[in-house]
């Protein structure tokens, strides 16, 4: 086996690869320019991961990789011009150092050029990979369209909320490590399990995102702190807070999450003392730890050996505590 | 053999069996709209069409006729969006009725959408329709990123411009077509044929469509005539009008294509002029009619019988006469 760093550079060599000039430069310049802005390319990794854990080579499952990879800079760029957000990265977003028009059709290409990079593989691994990321493209435009419209509603519940991320964010994640078992030909029961393994991994790594907002360490968190408090964002944290809250915390907090002041200082110390008087900072801790266990426990179904477990159980536990 | 205006019926009927209310209600009535405002419904009949015409029957063929056309209408609503235009059909724009962000998002949810509706066609007429849609999708994205570059350059060539109208609306035509053949499980000899014809139709249309423009009669042409005229658009009748001119017709030409009179009735009637002594209107007349005759005699290698291609012809005829 290999570890999590080397299907890392794996891709990335591959990736460094597929840098080849095409015309129209306006189309494929803004392409390239995204897909070298960096990130830790967890995706792409873990579908080499996966194929090397159900006995396939990691080589056969770059191309799927690369899907993935592609998809979801793809979502990034469309996503970045519907929030109107200037950086990516640290660096300009594509919609800023171009325009708006170039982000909307670079976007539309990568779509298309994710399913183009399944036709290496044959018939009936071309139509699954294909049907499992049409499944997952579709759910992650509806899990956008529920976060933009969760910001206008304010009777959203939390079982609303986890179906808002799973689909917005955890089910690529699930995907990915499917599509690594696709490539490698493992049973039903193994590719429907590792899909849950990366659900449910990806379920609890966005519910952590929305914990180390507020309670993260600046140092190491590489977002600033309390960043949703300031954007009124209804994350886990803040729909638990207010089930949890008294009548007068509720309308405390409510009225917090109206106002947009110039310095937030204030606001997010007294939004954070109201999660953790409530309860909803422990609660969430202990939801995070139950959708990792729960993570951990679709492994158990699955006959691949204790080792490969490990390998899987090390990269969720990695994942988790930020240090891929 | 069924009628054209049969082929349109069974997809108009098949549409509206369609349209189930899916949530979130934001992401689906868009495009719940965008495919009720009508139109001709060309693409999708022709994948009908092509599907009996090879032997198939067109109810196998209705899938894909509707991705086709969910593919067509994504495209819609993006350039809408990219050209700022309000009406689409006589109707408000997507992005005009909701806004623009649920137009990028909606259109992204299509593009997918018209990648599920293959999914229907077992593994390997899957993987032949679904890698002709993208090469076509991607040929799309990359005739609109030309017809966007062209606005800004002043030295266009005459190859430019067909391979970017080929793209942006021709190999559609052609691809529909083709789709019809690959569910019918026609020849590879057979489905190379009807694309070109399909293609080459596509070309003659799109030609004759610069032509109407100018020259076409305001009762029967839908569109403001001299609307290319008055927003400058280097459409073929300007590019061969420039290549044909001296260099003082070169330059008065130039000049009022720099020009955005408020009452542009000279404008039109002069640069119409010089489309006629310059030799471009009647030479755009051979064109079109070159390529029909190319389309044509594409048929000619195709073993069906002449009912068939006679079918075909009438289609061909009636599109250009534009009477379908």
């Amino acid at each position: 086996m290999h570890t999590i760093s080397d299907y890392q550079g794996y891709f990335l060599e591959y990736l460094s690869k597929q840098t080849a000039t095409k015309e129209p430069k306006n189309l494929y310049e803004p392409i390239s320019y995204i897909l070298s802005l960096g990130g830790k390319r967890l995706r792409p990794t873990l579908v080499l991961m996966a194929a090397e854990i159900f006995g396939g080579s990691y080589k056969e499952a770059l191309d799927a990789a690369l899907a993935i990879e592609v998809f979801h800079n793809f979502s990034l760029i469309h996503d970045d011009i519907m929030d109107d957000a200037p950086l990516r990265r640290g660096k300009e977003t594509v919609h800023e150092k171009w325009d708006i028009n170039t982000g909307i059709l670079s976007g539309d290409a990568m779509l298309i050029n994710a399913y183009q990079l399944f036709e290496n593989y044959e018939g009936n691994t071309f139509k699954e990979l294909a049907k499992l990321f049409t499944k997952t493209a579709i759910e992650v435009c509806e899990g956008q369209q529920y976060d933009i419209d969760f910001e206008t509603r304010d009777d959203v519940t939390i079982p609303e909320y986890i179906k808002m991320i799973e689909y917005k964010t955890a089910v690529l994640v699930g995907a990915a490590m499917k599509m690594g078992a696709i490539v490698a030909d493992a049973s039903e029961q193994s590719k429907s399990s590792i899909y849950d393994f990366g659900r449910l991994l990806g379920l609890a790594f966005q519910l952590q995102d929305d914990y180390l907002d507020a309670f993260g360490d600046p140092q190491t968190f590489g977002k600033q702190i309390g960043g949703d408090i300031i954007e009124n964002k209804k994350t886990f944290l803040y729909l638990k807070a207010l089930e949890y809250a008294s009548k007068d915390e509720q309308k405390q907090l409510r009225g917090l999450f109206s106002l947009n002041p110039e310095d937030p200082t204030e606001k997010i110390s007294t939004v954070k003392h109201l999660f953790e008087t409530t309860g909803a900072k422990e609660r969430t801790r202990v939801e995070i730890e139950q959708y990792t266990q729960k993570a951990f426990s679709a492994l158990d179904d699955m006959s691949i050996s204790e080792e490969k477990k490990d390998l899987l159980k090390l990269f969720g536990s990695k994942l988790m505590n930020r240090s891929v």
